[in-house]
């Protein structure tokens, strides 16, 4: 089995939408990444730090879906980073109403020996020099390195992102921070210029409209499953970069044509994620369910034009 | 060889977008509609009115593709409907600046008898009795009826709207006017709700989102081609709507199956019109053209997970 190495937050979340309001629920960009890839044939780790206010049950809910946790750091006497947030009527916009850094203020990430021959490195949103240092650690060039992040560090910690994203294969991101990354309101240029900053594929996100995947001049697109009700769009961005990866740590393959499967592995498990609070519909979700809407996407998309 | 019925504005349009300004140009949604459907193997009529300050060549480019003429009126001392508008910089929204309703303000839609069997009609947008007064001159029922409207018509005739939205088998809407109809920010509750209104297949266009196709539980999404560049974007839901009708009125087909390749027609031939300021694309544009960017759109859109 192939091995995926997946850095990113393991944290608390409190979430407020127009449906409804949590108190502290399980989070973290890995932890969403780390559930979606579970859903595929492979070995997973978690880099990551948490404080020992975090729950066992939480820690049991990772290691249950065989994702080691050897990584994930428990820091004696720390606070768990916690986020909180609310969502505007249309849930394609928030407001954060508190960030707590806690112990991720001083995280040093420690990749699992086991891991440092990882197949594909999946570096979720965290300072790029915690996702530079992951990358320095490895002792094998992995087949697939993908990076997400996010405009908070383009604003503060620009340099050290351009040189993150030097060493990546795949970049996945959303359409403002595509803009404002390439300083290009076309998407289509944006990614150009995304691609001449280093990675060879640029994954850009639009939310309920979708996602886009570049590659050189091709282009490919998946789009959002259209949904009764969004409950949460809380982690789905990092719910669609865990199918990705996932897929194609399962596939073995990084050809453009089979990335087009993982875009849509990753709509698809996304699509779950936001039809309830934080990760509790990755969690009671089953794999027939996966392969049933997946049946969806297909009708959803394909026709039959003959040329 | 099908008939295709339309009904729509043959109008001047002044444009400005942020690359350039036009003067009087030949614009409305019964030229683009007209232009667009033009791309299929069928005959076509446009049913619409015109001053006499409307010029010959304007006439000779519609005849000169085989559009019949018989059914737009030429009002002797009248003048032609005018709109001007201006876009945003991001073209996702546009301000009208001037609307002179000229001869249209006492418009009586006259259908040529060679077109009271037609096999489709396509109502553009226009007041919802001009769209009623259509149907009903009709002496036989169509294989398909395509509605298209907007906001303006919801706010001052709703009933009328209603009324001619009853009598068609497809409507065509963008989503804020979806949203606007049906009372719901789910475009899939909203799709639902309209269907309850009488058509069967319900298309919601989201511009450079793409459009949904709606038919019963069923649905298909047309993305839009992404573009380096979008220099005007009037007349793409027209284009788009032209381009839907004029397939199925080829193709004679009139299944779900066959709507999906028609949302796709419609969508490539829009994707072109949006490249130059008004119907210019669509002047020049060949088929050999559409056919190679619909090879693109197989491109963009399929793919070969195995369920």
């Amino acid at each position: 089995m192939n091995k995926l190495l997946i850095v990113g937050t393991v944290a608390f979340d409190a979430i407020e939408t127009p449906f409804g309001k949590t108190d502290k629920i399980l989070g973290g960009a890995g932890t969403y990444i780390g559930l979606s890839a579970a859903f595929f044939n492979l070995q997973s780790a978690i880099v990551s730090v948490v404080g020992d206010d975090f729950p066992q049950e939480y820690l049991d809910l990772l290691t249950e879906r065989n994702i080691d946790i050897s990584g994930l750091e428990v820091v004696n006497g720390g606070k768990t980073f916690f986020w909180s947030g609310r969502y505007h009527n249309d849930l394609n916009s928030r407001d954060t109403l508190d960030t707590q850094l806690n112990v991720l203020a001083d995280f040093q990430p420690k990749v699992p020996e086991d891991y440092k021959n990882a197949d594909v490195v999946m570096l979720g949103n965290l300072h790029p020099l915690v996702q530079s240092s992951v990358l320095d650690q490895l002792e094998s060039k992995p087949k697939l390195v993908v990076l997400d992040t996010m405009n908070f560090w383009m604003d503060c910690a620009l340099p050290e992102l351009l040189d993150v994203i030097k060493r990546v294969d795949v970049i996945t991101i959303n359409d403002e921070e595509a803009r404002q990354l390439s300083g290009e309101y076309s998407l289509v240029k944006a990614a150009a210029k995304i691609h001449a900053m280093g990675p060879e594929f640029v994954v850009i996100k639009k939310g309920e409209h979708g996602a886009l995947l570049f590659h050189g001049n091709q282009v490919f697109f998946a789009p959002a499953l259209p949904l009764e009700e969004v409950f949460d769009p809380t982690g789905a961005g990092d719910t669609f970069a865990g199918g990705f990866a996932g897929f194609i740590a399962q596939s073995e393959n990084v050809s453009f044509e089979n990335m087009k499967n993982a875009i849509i592995y990753g709509s698809n498990l996304a699509s779950f994620c936001v039809e309830k609070f934080g990760t509790e519909r990755m969690v009671s979700l089953d794999k027939q369910e996966v392969v049933s809407r997946l049946k969806q996407f297909k009708s959803l998309t394909q026709f039959d034009i003959e040329l």
